[in-house]
């Protein structure tokens, strides 16, 4: 399980938009998640690495198997995040508490990923 | 626990809208719940079904006794899922990955539900 | 751990609207988290409160120790939840289920926080 913090990437798309909006975020993908939490350092997210390793172990039994265990235990450890995600956008800002983080969780090692994003301005 | 695939009705309610923007659903009711998932085949579900069903079982002790365990079990399950998922519209299709599916989960048996929807365009 | 009923204040919010939009709410906070679900009364907290509770106790060994084990408990145990909540405005209402109550759940005892939300009309 892999993390990649998108805090200042999408501090950025936000930044210049001029005003209050939405920033849309979505995983195109089936093993990893977006979570939102400390931004401190990465210690929480190795919390959460560990909790959701330990519900869910790659040697559990499961029913889907096309691609192998680590593969069908990414699929259902996915119920803890979102792969849908609005962030708000105050006057032309991340409007995100200042010790929160935006992370993506791959949950079936590390592999090449893609978020969408769309703002929307009111 | 019963689910149903609702990718390809919302794959077209978004087809048509001729542009960009995000399809809002959401579902009124608590014991149900809206998740994203390998939409390969079914195998996933029947795994996220058994792990749901082993971490919060009928005959666990509940404080909400209005309708029975069974109903009791289903809105602790709902933690798992969401009411409420924003799909994106990409070009007047959604813009979803070639292998994610959308799936209403009941918690508490086959029942008459609805899912609310609305499109926004940017 | 404890939590606010924030169903009343978010119907005051939507009516007045005149229309159908969205209601986006959101907690700039990594301790607490919304929740979607039975608002009969409160016993349904009280089940998702020990479940949670049981899941990851105060006790359990933690990588992240800046602020102490409950500060700790409390990061990991958002997962639960969600951070980012959109409500359905319909016909200047709040368009929610009619036992569906919007919940605030704080998961590292009772402290002062604030929701953000921002109503956008189609």
């Amino acid at each position: 399980m892999h993390y990649v913090d998108l805090t200042n990437e999408l501090r950025e798309v936000a930044r210049g938009t001029g005003g209050d909006g939405i920033l849309h975020t979505f995983l195109p993908h089936t093993t990893c998640t977006l979570i939102f939490n400390s931004g401190v350092d990465g210690t929480t997210l190795q919390d959460i690495r560990l909790f959701i390793e330990e519900q869910i172990p790659v040697d559990r039994p499961f029913v889907h198997l096309h691609d192998g265990p680590q593969d069908a235990a990414a699929h259902v450890r996915c119920v803890f995040g979102v792969q849908s995600l609005q962030l708000p956008v105050v006057n032309g800002e991340l409007g995100i508490g200042h010790s929160q983080g935006v992370y993506l969780l791959e949950l079936d090692g590390p592999r090449d990923r893609t978020l969408q994003y769309a703002v929307q301005t009111f």
